[in-house]
């Protein structure tokens, strides 16, 4: 707030642009920030295309290495900058910064064929980097919200779609005797969430009378039942933005949150 | 209610260990009971897997003795606290709890590999051991009473869409002539039934011109229809969430509607 | 609602018997009739299964003349009991009745190798016969009207959904090179069918990077939009279902339909 | 308004005929011109499949230049007839005008082997013409309004489902081992988005049983967050559905939210 920079230390003008975004260079500093992460995302997912991977291995190791160091720096920087550096390191945004990149160095000790997968595997690890983009999204918490107040409805819902699938599973799996694909009950419950969900791949399809009529009443159930958790959660979404709509406060008690149509405030009983 | 546990038979107190859950008791003998059906379930479902069974077969054998003999002391247990033990055998979960014993025993009696089909058949009983997790569940009570709702229109539209079904199976039997999976009008239903819920398995697909126009109005049709049981489910369920907060009526006026967090009618502004 | 059937003429007590539903009896007719409408479906059904009609040949043709023939009798009944007996013909059930009685007929005079697919075709009408069972559906109604105050926004978004997939298809047809069942815009638009209604058969898919980038983006479109027919019906539902909650008339005019939330009728100001 | 046609000059006239449709002959062209957009772009789609290309070639040749010289005299009319003809030139319309008729000319100047697929990538252009008809339709303001202020919360939503399917096209790529398909990263995300969308082609399926269990909870996933669209979308409606009734507020109190059909105020009886 106040524009007096003599008076801020050089650790806490980092913090000011590293973890906040009120001023101009923290708002730099976020959009370059933004920007190497989707960079560095291409990037891993270039590496993995064979073809790509064996014309600009080269290339990409530059890039690889370049958006590490850079990342390294922001990492320190955080860490340096950061009243609480171990809270940090520990918090959830701080672990992801740290997975982001560990990779590209543990290449450097795991060399020879046999660590060739874990490498691989961990390379991965650099995708979580997305999930820093998180933070630049205010919008999701009006959707976050929603979702929480829906989120025991939901998981009603998928416990009762889990039973379902399982009884339809081993339902299944006897009629079509253990052949076609329906080789197991974990098969066939493969089989009754890619057909219940509308997913239908196609890979395993009933193949006698029986198991087509199920397979038709799977289909319709699970037409019909994709309507619970849109209806659970439109009326969550109605009701958060019901509550956002009202923006008079009282002015006896200087509550918000009434109804629109209210002439009087539901918690002292003043006149609107 | 009261801590006097001398008063109480033993039979009572079994009675609220086993089929309440306001005691500590008792609560520790559903988290129990709910941790051996998820257990349960996962060893019917590994032995149905050919190459589990083939390697682990004494040991699931084991599982499955030891998991019988426990629910049967706990089938025995209740039949002998509740009050009415013929009531609760006959009633839903008596049969379920029942059923889910049975197979173990009668894969006992049945020997020999003609039967071999038929134990395999009454071992899948077991899965609905996994209803037994229902009564676990309170919350369902909320979504089931907007469904119950809801039925009878769900009813209608599901009858509209059987109607729909047959008339596009019956044109598409006609318009692919008997081939490509259309076989037979109940074929051709089939296929109606994968492509208007959006399943889409890809086993039967219409090879000709005009089937591939009448198969994309289908489509078209099916996309758009699924909108009818979603807004069915979510008027119902918006009622429900208004009914549910809505109990209290103003004393002054009468009048209700009011938010569950108001102390003062909206309307009147007099005291609720 | 009179009890003295002395006064009204045969053709007045068959008229009430067949086509209303007050009086015992029309009840009744109406219960059988349904049931022989589901009955001949049924044999429809089975007689266009191969294996089927190869070992019960004789035994379909005599349902199929016993259902013919009381259709037959019901239509004659119909005809005589109404009193414009030629309204009802071109009356939309009048056809229905007709179409679903003459196919039977046909096949004695179209006999010969040469017109057997004439009559496999006709015999498909009697499957029309389901649309009988819409009369005996008053639940529909409501969900009838919430559609037609929905259609026009329905239209418009079905036409906004032709012109995507026939820019979609156009791109894709241009990008697949006319080659993987791309070989012409209306097979191409056929793929986009298949894949914005999230059907996705699988006998059509990309083959190039490029086409699999746009056949993504098609995707997630596809399952963003269903969401707007969805939105439109649920908000016509709401609608509707919120002016059926309103039974309330005003003391003064009489008139219905207020709000809820309502002191003074809308219509003539008059105190409710 | 006035009806004085002698006032108006040669292009007034056809201003209010090309560009408005107050007139008779505004809407008699607009129908015609709706009708010839709908014929080129069948005449397209035909020219595009080989067998229908091979035998109908100088008919469909024909109808191409006929429809691209109607079209070229509508642009030079509009051209002529408007106010500030550069304006329309770089204006939407004025650039889906212009590409709908260069592709035929095109077709002159670039002959040889060579330039065929440049002709047949240009000619693709006029599929665009069918964006001429979103003049015709008023009713899709409502819809647009409502998209566009649901577009912040769909934008999170799509940026929510793309972390997802990069984390779970990464975490399959592993799994599977860069085999069946899941060749890269970018193939293993193309599988992720085919599957969350429900989809599933099933050209790309998980073949490990851990890879399959993997698949079955993105599908479920998929099944459950497509409520969240659906939601976003069905309260904005219902919103703009809401302020589209309400504009009228009552002289007497104040207050809005009255219906359309209502001559007095609900809430103090007073006249609107």
């Amino acid at each position: 707030m106040s524009d007096t920079p003599s008076h801020h230390t050089l650790r806490e003008r980092l913090y000011e642009i590293i973890f906040e975004a009120e001023t101009a260079a923290g708002k730099a500093f976020d959009l370059v920030l933004l920007l190497a992460i989707v960079l560095s995302i291409g990037a891993v997912l270039l590496d993995s295309v064979p073809e790509i991977n064996a014309r600009y291995a080269s290339l990409l190791n530059t890039v690889e290495w370049t958006f590490t160091l850079l990342f390294t720096l922001e990492y320190a920087l955080r860490l340096y900058s950061v009243r609480n550096p171990i809270a940090y390191a520990v918090s959830f945004y701080g672990v992801v910064d740290f997975l982001a990149i560990l990779p590209t160095y543990l290449s450097l000790i795991l060399t020879g064929g046999q660590s060739l997968i874990v490498i691989r595997a961990l390379r991965l690890l650099r995708a979580f980097r997305i999930l820093k983009l998180v933070q630049f999204v205010s919008e999701a918490a009006h959707l976050r919200r929603a979702l929480m107040a829906s989120s025991r409805k939901i998981l009603v819902f998928l416990g009762a779609v889990l039973t379902l699938v399982l009884i339809i599973g081993a339902m299944m799996y006897l009629i079509e005797g253990g052949t076609h694909g329906f080789d197991s009950i974990p098969q066939a419950v493969y089989w009754a969430i890619v057909t219940l969900t509308t997913v239908g791949y196609g890979d395993v399809v009933p193949h006698t009378s029986v198991g087509k009529l199920l397979a038709s009443l799977v289909m319709v159930l699970g037409y019909g039942i994709i309507a619970v958790p849109t209806g659970i959660v439109t009326v969550e979404l109605a009701n958060a933005s019901r509550i956002s709509v009202n923006t008079r406060a009282c002015p006896s008690c200087g509550r918000g949150g009434h109804d629109l149509d209210g002439n009087f405030c539901k918690y002292c009983g003043g006149e609107l």
